[in-house]
């Protein structure tokens, strides 16, 4: 049987007897015959206990020091589960990102990888040991100085790993059951999907489903890596992210379900920039200057200027957590825009409905819309793609749009089974 | 000016107060134009609490396994030094023992330097840096896996440094002023030298005085490396090891005191291997078994045999760690050699002077015992080097035999300056 990849997070091997009941999970994979991967995050709380330390020497960590530190995380993990796993007597090996080829760019604290070359690692299994592998880390091609990832890393690294290694499968344990048609904290007949396309995986995650980082299911789709997501503390089967006409094959009605589920996100905030000049140039420069800001937009909405000014407002979303960056940023441009003056609004949300089978169905959006309406939620902004439509609403009205829409199209019903897990902002 | 490796052990680095005022130190030793190399310990019980975690998971974990565990712990604690350092204006970079250059053998928990290629600690002194290094830790040359070199060896990762380096100095920063004629908290007028011979140094530390290990000073003496023992608490002055015609040279008497220090060992256990056949080869196969037990002996005593049974006795000491397999051991060779029984004492202690004036002086062996006597000591063992007397006694006796032996030397007068910290066998 060929090489499985499995991936489990921080809170799967949160303390001794996690890594212990992990520790048996991968030698019974090890047994029914499979060469074993293992990807592992830090243990529980350990990555943020660790940046509390830096904190309180500095409020600036240089991000090479910073990654260094991190890295210890993953660092402590891998040898004691290694170890855990050594006591039930199947030899496993662990290995720094560095050790195992994660070659990455130097970009401190959210480094891309380059290339992976796991010549050790494929060693190891040849010599018939488990390899156990630093997840979120890699190495510098060019300054050989230790990197991280990003929070949520570690999903890329298995799902990089499985595909230089030519794996069967990525799976990747966490505490939940699968992909969701919603979250099931806030939609009580939310149901777990058995599979889902990479691209509908995608919106899903891009629009605040948490389970799943974007990067890690970009790398997957990119190389046609499957990535099964499962319960590390269950024997569920978990969701599969496949490619689109796998969705379909496995014994599924041919006509897909319209929508496949429904995200949220409440880790938005909205700034609008009122009365802006209508002229070339003057949106350019706004976004221009949150770029220089290294601020990441999401949805933007320009509205039609009034005649009799010829002053628009211009409305866009970002993670909260740039809010602050974002209007000192906005508020230096003030007098060479000339624009009347910012607002700020970080008690919104996102609901997302995502579906590949939108693109052929006609009246999805008016449908949802109506189903808002009905559930009394008012939509401040609206943007789509291909198989996605989204609406930013107040806060405290996700809720019942996330229900209202889960409803309107089905998904608690046995009408439809690819669903996707919206996440809670934090 | 030259380079200068300082060394701060874990309770120098045990919090984030105690990292912030050390990289003031390094700072002010940076400012004052030396290009600086830090070797650093893991903060405080860290390395402890490593080692708890790794028994949850298996009573015996693997020793490449264990290492990668433990080296966890100094990447922390350099990690944060280091931004600690960047917090006062001054760029530092941390380097793990494997990029230090620090090359080991394979024997994991207790591996020997091999080499030393500090390229790019070159680089970053180069480059206006200060380098900080992970102590304690090494790559190892034939399988490139992370080893770590037992209990201390941060003290010898900076010496192996300072020469490869070739650094003016190393300064080894501890939680006391220096090395001490006896352990203060035993002899109330016991007093701090200035400076003392590797030689002196190593016969403490082989018998007892905690303060630096015996391959640190091994390494220096070989090397020609000038240690600086120094409190991280203060600014005295500390204790120099140096060659022995450098303890003379610098405007003391040419007439060496007698003896340099007391040093005393608590961590001892005594095995007496009562009635042993008086036949060539037994005693061998005895100390064959605990060696292939891994077992390092100290003392041997062998009893002239009795002329009516040939019976003789054999006693030896041990470290009290290692007594329960050492017992083990010979147990299973009783009928094989025939002795009557094994006798366990885990209530001795030794007791050493030491200097190197004792050489050209007849009657310190008299006057050492004489001390002892009239301190009502009862010497159960003695054994001798050419720099050093060495009596194992009851370990309730152990205080008042350092305090008469350092009362009969007169240590605690301006008599002498040569001194030793006697370690607590902790």
């Amino acid at each position: 049987m060929g090489i499985v990849v499995q991936k489990y997070g921080g809170s799967s091997v949160a303390d001794a007897t996690s890594v212990k009941r992990v520790a048996q999970r991968i030698v019974a994979t090890r047994k029914a015959g499979h060469d074993v991967v293992v990807v592992v995050s830090a243990m529980g709380d350990t990555t943020d206990e660790l940046i509390d330390l830096a904190n309180q020497v500095t409020p600036l960590p240089p991000g090479r020091e910073l990654d260094m530190l991190l890295t210890a995380g993953e660092r402590i993990s891998m040898a004691v589960l290694a170890m855990a796993i050594g006591n039930l007597g199947q030899e496993a090996r662990s290995f720094t990102g560095s050790q195992a080829g994660v070659i990455t760019d130097s970009e401190h604290g959210r480094a891309k990888i380059i290339d992976v070359t796991p010549g050790r690692i494929e060693d190891a299994l040849a010599q018939g040991a488990i390899a156990i592998v630093a997840g979120f880390q890699g190495v510098s091609q060019t300054t050989k100085d230790i990197t991280t990832l990003g929070r949520g890393g570690s999903d890329t690294t298995a799902v990089a790993l499985a595909a230089a290694l030519a794996a069967d499968v990525c799976e990747i344990y966490t505490d939940v059951d699968g992909i969701f048609t919603a979250d099931p904290r806030i939609v009580a007949t939310a149901r777990q999907i058995p599979r889902i396309s990479y691209e509908e995986m995608l919106e899903m995650a891009a629009n605040g489903a948490k389970i799943l980082h974007l990067r890690c299911v970009e790398y997957a789709r990119r190389n046609d890596m499957p990535i099964h997501v499962r319960s590390s503390f269950s024997e569920k089967q978990g969701t599969w992210v496949v490619r689109a006409q796998d969705v379909a094959q496995e014994g599924h009605p041919m006509e897909q379900a319209i929508i496949s589920g429904v995200a949220h996100d409440r880790s938005e905030s909205k700034i609008t920039v009122v009365g802006v000049p209508d002229k070339v140039g003057e949106a350019a420069s706004i976004f221009r200057t949150l770029a220089d800001a290294q601020i990441n937009i999401d949805m933007i909405v320009q509205n039609v200027s009034a005649a009799a000014t010829n002053l628009t407002d211009i409305s866009f979303t970002l993670p909260r957590t740039d809010g602050q960056n974002a209007m000192t940023a906005l508020a230096r441009l003030k007098d060479d825009v000339g624009f009347e003056r910012l607002q700020y609004d970080d008690s919104v949300g996102k609901v997302s409905i995502i579906g590949a089978g939108m693109r052929s169905s006609p009246g999805v959006t008016a449908k949802f819309f109506q189903a808002l309406a009905d559930a009394g939620v008012n939509i401040e902004m609206v943007s789509t793609s291909e198989i996605r439509i989204s609406v930013v609403t107040a806060e405290s009205q996700i809720d019942a749009a996330v229900n209202a829409a889960h409803e309107a199209f089905g998904l608690g019903t046995d009408e439809v089974e690819a669903v996707v897990y919206g996440g809670t902002g934090r």
